[in-house]
Protein backbone atom coordinates (compact mmCIF):
# COMPACT_ATOMS: atom_id res chain seq x y z
CA UNK A 1 0.00 0.00 0.00
CA UNK A 2 1.45 3.43 -1.39
CA UNK A 3 1.14 5.90 1.65
CA UNK A 4 -0.15 9.14 0.84
CA UNK A 5 0.94 12.31 1.98
CA UNK A 6 4.64 11.45 3.22
CA UNK A 7 7.49 12.88 2.39
CA UNK A 8 11.20 11.84 2.47
CA UNK A 9 14.09 14.99 3.32
CA UNK A 10 17.46 14.88 2.37
CA UNK A 11 18.76 16.47 5.97
CA UNK A 12 22.24 17.41 7.10
CA UNK A 13 21.68 19.17 10.22
CA UNK A 14 22.73 22.21 8.40
CA UNK A 15 20.22 25.27 8.64
CA UNK A 16 18.68 24.70 5.08
CA UNK A 17 17.55 21.02 5.66
CA UNK A 18 16.64 21.40 8.93
CA UNK A 19 14.61 24.51 8.31
CA UNK A 20 13.79 22.13 5.11
CA UNK A 21 12.38 19.22 7.62
CA UNK A 22 9.84 21.31 9.39
CA UNK A 23 8.89 22.78 6.03
CA UNK A 24 8.04 19.18 5.16
CA UNK A 25 6.50 18.19 8.97
CA UNK A 26 4.20 20.96 8.53
CA UNK A 27 2.81 19.94 4.33
CA UNK A 28 2.84 16.24 5.09
CA UNK A 29 1.29 14.12 7.24
CA UNK A 30 4.42 11.46 7.72
CA UNK A 31 7.96 12.73 7.16
CA UNK A 32 11.29 10.82 7.20
CA UNK A 33 14.89 12.08 6.84
CA UNK A 34 17.86 10.71 5.39
CA UNK A 35 21.47 11.74 6.18
CA UNK A 36 24.10 11.06 4.26
CA UNK A 37 27.69 9.93 5.42
CA UNK A 38 30.53 10.60 2.59
CA UNK A 39 33.61 11.03 4.07
CA UNK A 40 33.12 14.75 5.73
CA UNK A 41 36.18 15.84 7.70
CA UNK A 42 33.64 16.57 10.13
CA UNK A 43 31.52 13.51 11.60
CA UNK A 44 29.95 15.80 14.02
CA UNK A 45 27.43 16.59 10.93
CA UNK A 46 25.99 13.24 11.41
CA UNK A 47 25.25 12.86 14.52
CA UNK A 48 23.65 17.08 14.83
CA UNK A 49 21.52 15.59 12.42
CA UNK A 50 20.62 12.60 14.05
CA UNK A 51 19.54 14.91 17.15
CA UNK A 52 17.50 17.12 15.66
CA UNK A 53 15.77 14.34 13.79
CA UNK A 54 14.81 12.59 17.27
CA UNK A 55 13.87 16.22 17.99
CA UNK A 56 11.83 16.63 14.93
CA UNK A 57 9.84 13.13 15.99
CA UNK A 58 10.88 11.79 12.52
CA UNK A 59 12.67 8.51 11.13
CA UNK A 60 16.24 9.40 10.41
CA UNK A 61 18.41 7.19 7.77
CA UNK A 62 21.95 7.58 7.64
CA UNK A 63 23.49 6.04 3.89
CA UNK A 64 27.45 5.69 3.57
CA UNK A 65 28.01 6.99 0.45
CA UNK A 66 31.64 7.96 0.80
CA UNK A 67 32.64 6.23 -2.80
CA UNK A 68 32.21 9.79 -3.87
CA UNK A 69 34.81 11.01 -1.94
CA UNK A 70 36.98 8.63 -3.12
CA UNK A 71 36.08 9.04 -6.72
CA UNK A 72 37.09 12.75 -6.47
CA UNK A 73 39.30 13.92 -3.70
CA UNK A 74 39.66 16.93 -5.25
CA UNK A 75 37.77 18.59 -2.84
CA UNK A 76 38.25 20.30 0.45
CA UNK A 77 35.37 19.53 2.35
CA UNK A 78 36.86 15.77 2.43
CA UNK A 79 40.52 16.27 1.69
CA UNK A 80 42.28 17.39 5.06
CA UNK A 81 45.20 18.42 2.78
CA UNK A 82 43.55 20.94 0.70
CA UNK A 83 43.06 24.17 2.65
CA UNK A 84 39.30 25.44 1.56
CA UNK A 85 38.60 28.67 -0.28
CA UNK A 86 37.41 31.15 1.86
CA UNK A 87 36.01 33.51 -0.66
CA UNK A 88 34.74 32.60 -4.43
CA UNK A 89 36.88 32.18 -6.78
CA UNK A 90 36.13 33.86 -9.93
CA UNK A 91 37.59 31.30 -12.39
CA UNK A 92 36.73 27.98 -10.78
CA UNK A 93 33.86 26.38 -8.65
CA UNK A 94 34.84 26.66 -4.84
CA UNK A 95 36.94 23.65 -4.01
CA UNK A 96 33.67 23.04 -1.52
CA UNK A 97 32.26 21.64 -4.75
CA UNK A 98 32.09 17.90 -4.63
CA UNK A 99 31.28 16.95 -8.47
CA UNK A 100 28.27 14.92 -8.28
CA UNK A 101 27.08 15.53 -4.33
CA UNK A 102 23.55 16.29 -4.57
CA UNK A 103 22.68 13.94 -7.59
CA UNK A 104 24.19 10.78 -5.60
CA UNK A 105 22.37 12.12 -2.99
CA UNK A 106 19.22 12.66 -4.33
CA UNK A 107 19.08 9.65 -6.42
CA UNK A 108 19.41 7.41 -3.12
CA UNK A 109 16.65 9.39 -1.49
CA UNK A 110 14.70 8.23 -4.33
CA UNK A 111 15.46 4.97 -4.26
CA UNK A 112 14.76 4.90 -0.48
CA UNK A 113 11.60 6.86 -0.58
CA UNK A 114 10.12 4.28 -3.40
CA UNK A 115 10.96 1.25 -1.42
CA UNK A 116 8.41 2.76 0.97
CA UNK A 117 5.96 3.92 -1.37
CA UNK A 118 7.00 7.26 -0.58
CA UNK A 119 6.91 10.02 -4.18
CA UNK A 120 7.71 13.51 -2.13
CA UNK A 121 11.13 14.56 -2.02
CA UNK A 122 12.51 17.73 -0.33
CA UNK A 123 15.52 18.92 -0.84
CA UNK A 124 17.51 22.48 0.46
CA UNK A 125 19.54 23.31 -2.41
CA UNK A 126 19.09 27.22 -3.23
CA UNK A 127 19.85 29.42 -6.28
CA UNK A 128 20.36 31.98 -4.71
CA UNK A 129 23.11 30.47 -2.85
CA UNK A 130 26.75 32.53 -3.11
CA UNK A 131 28.85 29.42 -4.37
CA UNK A 132 26.62 28.54 -8.01
CA UNK A 133 26.84 24.86 -7.13
CA UNK A 134 25.70 23.48 -10.75
CA UNK A 135 23.47 20.96 -8.39
CA UNK A 136 21.69 23.75 -6.49
CA UNK A 137 20.27 25.26 -9.88
CA UNK A 138 16.28 24.80 -10.13
CA UNK A 139 16.97 23.53 -14.28
CA UNK A 140 19.05 20.95 -12.36
CA UNK A 141 16.43 19.74 -9.93
CA UNK A 142 13.74 19.74 -12.55
CA UNK A 143 16.13 17.71 -15.02
CA UNK A 144 16.81 15.23 -12.28
CA UNK A 145 13.12 14.70 -11.22
CA UNK A 146 12.47 13.83 -15.19
CA UNK A 147 15.48 11.06 -14.79
CA UNK A 148 14.25 9.72 -11.98
CA UNK A 149 10.59 9.15 -12.80
CA UNK A 150 11.75 7.46 -15.92
CA UNK A 151 14.56 5.59 -14.32
CA UNK A 152 12.24 4.05 -11.92
CA UNK A 153 8.88 4.50 -14.06
CA UNK A 154 7.30 6.45 -10.84
CA UNK A 155 6.33 9.83 -10.47
CA UNK A 156 8.61 11.34 -7.60
CA UNK A 157 8.25 14.93 -7.01
CA UNK A 158 11.12 16.84 -5.90
CA UNK A 159 10.23 19.91 -3.75
CA UNK A 160 12.80 22.91 -3.24
CA UNK A 161 11.00 25.29 -0.44
CA UNK A 162 14.19 26.87 -0.45
CA UNK A 163 15.20 27.61 -4.44
CA UNK A 164 14.57 31.39 -4.24
CA UNK A 165 15.19 32.32 -0.66
CA UNK A 166 18.14 34.05 0.15
CA UNK A 167 19.65 33.24 3.89
CA UNK A 168 17.81 35.96 5.52
CA UNK A 169 14.54 34.52 4.15
CA UNK A 170 15.69 31.10 5.07
CA UNK A 171 15.88 32.67 8.48
CA UNK A 172 12.25 34.19 8.22
CA UNK A 173 10.71 30.35 6.89
CA UNK A 174 12.54 29.03 10.17
CA UNK A 175 10.79 32.04 11.77
CA UNK A 176 7.71 31.49 10.66
CA UNK A 177 7.46 28.03 11.47
CA UNK A 178 8.46 28.10 15.06
CA UNK A 179 11.65 26.92 14.60
CA UNK A 180 13.72 30.01 14.57
CA UNK A 181 15.99 29.38 18.01
CA UNK A 182 16.58 25.74 16.90
CA UNK A 183 17.70 26.29 13.44
CA UNK A 184 19.73 28.91 15.28
CA UNK A 185 21.07 27.31 18.20
CA UNK A 186 21.48 23.34 16.94
CA UNK A 187 22.28 22.94 13.57
CA UNK A 188 25.27 22.67 12.12
CA UNK A 189 26.56 24.77 9.30
CA UNK A 190 30.22 25.87 9.64
CA UNK A 191 32.82 24.15 7.30
CA UNK A 192 34.73 24.20 9.82
CA UNK A 193 32.71 21.74 11.99
CA UNK A 194 31.35 24.62 14.96
CA UNK A 195 27.76 24.30 16.17
CA UNK A 196 25.11 27.20 16.08
CA UNK A 197 27.39 30.51 15.31
CA UNK A 198 30.24 28.73 14.10
CA UNK A 199 33.98 29.90 13.08
CA UNK A 200 32.57 33.16 11.97
CA UNK A 201 34.99 33.43 8.94
CA UNK A 202 33.96 30.05 6.41
CA UNK A 203 32.28 31.24 3.51
CA UNK A 204 29.56 29.14 5.35
CA UNK A 205 29.42 30.95 8.35
CA UNK A 206 29.83 34.58 6.51
CA UNK A 207 27.05 33.73 4.74
CA UNK A 208 24.90 32.30 7.50
CA UNK A 209 25.49 35.20 9.40
CA UNK A 210 24.85 38.35 7.27
CA UNK A 211 21.82 36.58 6.10
CA UNK A 212 20.66 36.74 10.32
CA UNK A 213 21.94 40.20 10.36
CA UNK A 214 19.67 40.90 8.03
CA UNK A 215 16.39 38.95 8.66
CA UNK A 216 16.78 40.24 12.39
CA UNK A 217 17.28 44.33 11.08
CA UNK A 218 14.26 43.93 8.75
CA UNK A 219 12.19 41.95 11.57
CA UNK A 220 13.33 45.37 13.60
CA UNK A 221 11.52 47.32 11.76
CA UNK A 222 8.39 45.94 11.54
CA UNK B 1 44.82 18.19 -19.08
CA UNK B 2 41.73 16.83 -20.75
CA UNK B 3 42.53 13.45 -22.28
CA UNK B 4 40.96 13.45 -25.51
CA UNK B 5 39.16 10.50 -27.59
CA UNK B 6 38.59 8.41 -24.20
CA UNK B 7 35.81 6.47 -23.02
CA UNK B 8 34.41 5.14 -19.44
CA UNK B 9 33.18 1.59 -20.09
CA UNK B 10 30.44 0.70 -17.71
CA UNK B 11 31.73 -2.71 -17.72
CA UNK B 12 29.86 -6.03 -16.13
CA UNK B 13 31.48 -8.66 -17.91
CA UNK B 14 28.43 -9.75 -19.54
CA UNK B 15 27.74 -10.53 -23.05
CA UNK B 16 26.45 -6.87 -23.45
CA UNK B 17 28.81 -5.09 -22.20
CA UNK B 18 32.30 -7.37 -23.08
CA UNK B 19 30.87 -6.42 -26.58
CA UNK B 20 30.70 -2.64 -25.75
CA UNK B 21 34.11 -3.15 -24.49
CA UNK B 22 35.38 -3.98 -27.88
CA UNK B 23 33.75 -1.87 -29.85
CA UNK B 24 34.99 1.15 -27.18
CA UNK B 25 38.37 -0.13 -27.77
CA UNK B 26 37.93 0.03 -31.75
CA UNK B 27 36.42 4.08 -31.55
CA UNK B 28 38.44 5.19 -29.05
CA UNK B 29 42.05 5.80 -27.92
CA UNK B 30 42.30 5.10 -24.63
CA UNK B 31 39.52 3.21 -22.93
CA UNK B 32 39.14 2.18 -18.94
CA UNK B 33 36.02 0.10 -17.20
CA UNK B 34 34.06 0.51 -14.23
CA UNK B 35 32.64 -2.48 -12.42
CA UNK B 36 30.32 -2.49 -9.40
CA UNK B 37 29.48 -4.85 -6.64
CA UNK B 38 26.23 -4.26 -5.17
CA UNK B 39 25.66 -6.64 -3.04
CA UNK B 40 24.60 -9.31 -6.29
CA UNK B 41 24.74 -13.21 -5.48
CA UNK B 42 27.46 -14.49 -8.06
CA UNK B 43 30.56 -12.59 -6.72
CA UNK B 44 32.18 -14.91 -9.82
CA UNK B 45 30.85 -12.04 -12.00
CA UNK B 46 33.42 -9.47 -11.41
CA UNK B 47 36.69 -11.87 -11.19
CA UNK B 48 35.20 -12.53 -14.99
CA UNK B 49 35.08 -8.79 -15.53
CA UNK B 50 38.47 -8.32 -13.62
CA UNK B 51 40.07 -10.85 -16.29
CA UNK B 52 38.24 -10.27 -19.53
CA UNK B 53 39.70 -6.03 -18.65
CA UNK B 54 43.19 -7.71 -18.67
CA UNK B 55 42.67 -9.76 -21.69
CA UNK B 56 41.40 -5.91 -23.47
CA UNK B 57 44.08 -4.40 -21.72
CA UNK B 58 42.68 -1.73 -20.08
CA UNK B 59 42.30 -0.05 -16.56
CA UNK B 60 39.49 -1.59 -14.39
CA UNK B 61 37.75 0.07 -11.91
CA UNK B 62 35.35 -1.56 -9.32
CA UNK B 63 33.64 0.29 -7.32
CA UNK B 64 31.05 -0.79 -4.56
CA UNK B 65 27.45 0.46 -4.07
CA UNK B 66 26.21 -2.58 -1.97
CA UNK B 67 24.21 0.12 -0.10
CA UNK B 68 21.69 0.06 -3.25
CA UNK B 69 20.63 -3.75 -2.68
CA UNK B 70 20.29 -2.55 0.69
CA UNK B 71 17.99 0.32 0.27
CA UNK B 72 15.55 -2.16 -1.71
CA UNK B 73 15.96 -5.90 -0.76
CA UNK B 74 12.94 -7.02 -3.16
CA UNK B 75 15.36 -8.07 -5.92
CA UNK B 76 16.17 -11.84 -6.82
CA UNK B 77 19.50 -10.78 -7.70
CA UNK B 78 20.62 -9.91 -4.51
CA UNK B 79 18.31 -11.76 -1.79
CA UNK B 80 19.13 -14.95 -2.21
CA UNK B 81 15.14 -15.83 -0.07
CA UNK B 82 13.95 -14.35 -3.16
CA UNK B 83 13.26 -17.22 -6.09
CA UNK B 84 13.80 -15.30 -9.48
CA UNK B 85 10.54 -15.04 -12.18
CA UNK B 86 11.87 -17.54 -15.25
CA UNK B 87 9.32 -15.42 -17.25
CA UNK B 88 8.49 -11.97 -17.64
CA UNK B 89 5.28 -10.58 -15.42
CA UNK B 90 2.06 -9.62 -17.49
CA UNK B 91 1.73 -7.26 -14.34
CA UNK B 92 4.76 -6.02 -13.00
CA UNK B 93 8.54 -5.56 -13.98
CA UNK B 94 10.53 -8.78 -13.44
CA UNK B 95 11.84 -9.20 -9.95
CA UNK B 96 15.42 -8.96 -11.17
CA UNK B 97 15.13 -5.36 -11.60
CA UNK B 98 17.07 -3.26 -9.18
CA UNK B 99 15.37 -0.02 -9.20
CA UNK B 100 17.62 2.83 -10.05
CA UNK B 101 20.35 0.83 -10.79
CA UNK B 102 21.78 1.91 -14.59
CA UNK B 103 21.31 5.55 -12.68
CA UNK B 104 23.22 4.68 -9.75
CA UNK B 105 25.89 3.34 -11.61
CA UNK B 106 26.32 5.50 -14.38
CA UNK B 107 26.51 8.56 -12.14
CA UNK B 108 29.20 6.88 -10.32
CA UNK B 109 31.27 6.58 -14.14
CA UNK B 110 30.42 10.28 -14.62
CA UNK B 111 32.11 10.89 -11.63
CA UNK B 112 34.99 8.90 -11.97
CA UNK B 113 35.75 9.92 -15.68
CA UNK B 114 35.50 13.81 -15.09
CA UNK B 115 38.13 13.07 -12.19
CA UNK B 116 40.48 11.60 -15.29
CA UNK B 117 39.25 14.16 -18.02
CA UNK B 118 37.28 11.49 -19.53
CA UNK B 119 34.00 12.73 -20.60
CA UNK B 120 32.97 9.84 -23.39
CA UNK B 121 30.28 7.23 -21.65
CA UNK B 122 29.70 3.78 -23.08
CA UNK B 123 26.97 1.72 -21.73
CA UNK B 124 25.69 -1.84 -22.69
CA UNK B 125 21.93 -0.69 -22.32
CA UNK B 126 19.35 -2.17 -24.79
CA UNK B 127 15.29 -1.20 -25.38
CA UNK B 128 15.58 -4.62 -26.97
CA UNK B 129 16.09 -6.54 -24.26
CA UNK B 130 13.35 -8.32 -23.23
CA UNK B 131 12.70 -7.31 -20.02
CA UNK B 132 11.42 -3.93 -20.67
CA UNK B 133 13.69 -2.17 -17.64
CA UNK B 134 12.53 1.57 -17.64
CA UNK B 135 16.52 2.39 -17.01
CA UNK B 136 17.33 0.67 -20.33
CA UNK B 137 15.12 2.77 -22.44
CA UNK B 138 16.73 5.30 -24.81
CA UNK B 139 14.52 8.41 -23.46
CA UNK B 140 16.10 7.67 -19.92
CA UNK B 141 19.75 7.74 -21.34
CA UNK B 142 19.22 10.94 -23.06
CA UNK B 143 17.38 12.53 -19.59
CA UNK B 144 20.47 10.91 -17.94
CA UNK B 145 22.99 12.09 -20.14
CA UNK B 146 20.85 15.93 -19.47
CA UNK B 147 21.20 15.66 -15.66
CA UNK B 148 24.82 14.56 -15.64
CA UNK B 149 25.60 17.23 -17.63
CA UNK B 150 23.60 19.91 -15.73
CA UNK B 151 24.96 18.29 -12.38
CA UNK B 152 28.71 18.84 -12.89
CA UNK B 153 28.68 21.45 -15.60
CA UNK B 154 30.02 19.21 -17.92
CA UNK B 155 30.06 17.79 -21.51
CA UNK B 156 29.31 14.42 -21.52
CA UNK B 157 28.44 11.94 -24.00
CA UNK B 158 26.85 8.71 -23.38
CA UNK B 159 27.24 6.00 -26.33
CA UNK B 160 24.83 3.04 -26.26
CA UNK B 161 26.17 1.05 -29.67
CA UNK B 162 23.40 -1.82 -28.27
CA UNK B 163 20.46 0.43 -28.01
CA UNK B 164 18.56 -0.86 -31.08
CA UNK B 165 20.05 -4.20 -31.31
CA UNK B 166 18.11 -7.71 -30.13
CA UNK B 167 20.96 -10.13 -28.76
CA UNK B 168 21.36 -11.92 -32.44
CA UNK B 169 22.50 -8.37 -33.24
CA UNK B 170 25.16 -7.91 -30.80
CA UNK B 171 26.30 -11.30 -31.22
CA UNK B 172 26.81 -10.10 -35.16
CA UNK B 173 28.55 -7.11 -33.35
CA UNK B 174 30.53 -8.64 -31.22
CA UNK B 175 31.95 -10.75 -34.56
CA UNK B 176 32.62 -7.86 -36.70
CA UNK B 177 35.00 -6.90 -33.89
CA UNK B 178 36.93 -9.86 -34.11
CA UNK B 179 35.48 -11.32 -30.36
CA UNK B 180 32.68 -13.65 -31.17
CA UNK B 181 35.14 -16.46 -29.19
CA UNK B 182 36.39 -14.18 -26.12
CA UNK B 183 32.69 -13.19 -25.95
CA UNK B 184 30.88 -17.06 -25.97
CA UNK B 185 33.78 -18.09 -24.14
CA UNK B 186 34.47 -16.29 -21.30
CA UNK B 187 31.56 -13.80 -20.29
CA UNK B 188 28.83 -14.09 -17.97
CA UNK B 189 25.89 -13.37 -18.16
CA UNK B 190 23.58 -16.48 -16.49
CA UNK B 191 21.54 -15.11 -13.92
CA UNK B 192 22.57 -18.69 -11.69
CA UNK B 193 26.56 -17.11 -12.28
CA UNK B 194 27.43 -19.86 -14.68
CA UNK B 195 30.41 -19.35 -17.06
CA UNK B 196 29.62 -18.89 -21.08
CA UNK B 197 26.56 -20.94 -22.49
CA UNK B 198 25.38 -20.72 -18.39
CA UNK B 199 22.36 -23.03 -16.70
CA UNK B 200 20.38 -22.67 -19.72
CA UNK B 201 17.36 -21.45 -18.16
CA UNK B 202 17.11 -18.15 -16.67
CA UNK B 203 15.95 -15.48 -18.76
CA UNK B 204 19.25 -14.28 -19.47
CA UNK B 205 20.26 -17.77 -20.77
CA UNK B 206 17.28 -18.45 -22.72
CA UNK B 207 17.81 -14.69 -24.17
CA UNK B 208 21.48 -15.24 -25.32
CA UNK B 209 21.02 -18.38 -26.47
CA UNK B 210 17.84 -17.67 -29.04
CA UNK B 211 20.25 -14.61 -29.74
CA UNK B 212 23.25 -17.28 -30.63
CA UNK B 213 20.70 -19.58 -32.44
CA UNK B 214 19.33 -16.71 -34.64
CA UNK B 215 22.70 -15.04 -35.34
CA UNK B 216 24.42 -18.68 -36.52
CA UNK B 217 21.45 -19.57 -38.50
CA UNK B 218 21.35 -16.20 -40.56
CA UNK B 219 25.67 -16.16 -40.84
CA UNK B 220 24.86 -19.54 -42.33
CA UNK B 221 22.70 -18.75 -45.14
CA UNK B 222 25.28 -15.63 -45.91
Amino acid sequence: MKKKNAAMVCFSGGQDSTTCLFWAKKHFAHVEAVCFTYGQKHSLETEVARKIAAEAQVPFHLLDVSLISQLDPNCSLVNNAIRMDEDKPADRYPNTFVPGRNMVFLTFVAILARSKGIHHIVTGVSEADYSGYPDCRDTFIRSLNVTLNLAMDDQFVIHTPLMDRDKSEVWALADELGVFDLVRTQTLTCYNGILADGCGHCPACKLRKAGLEKYLSTKKKD
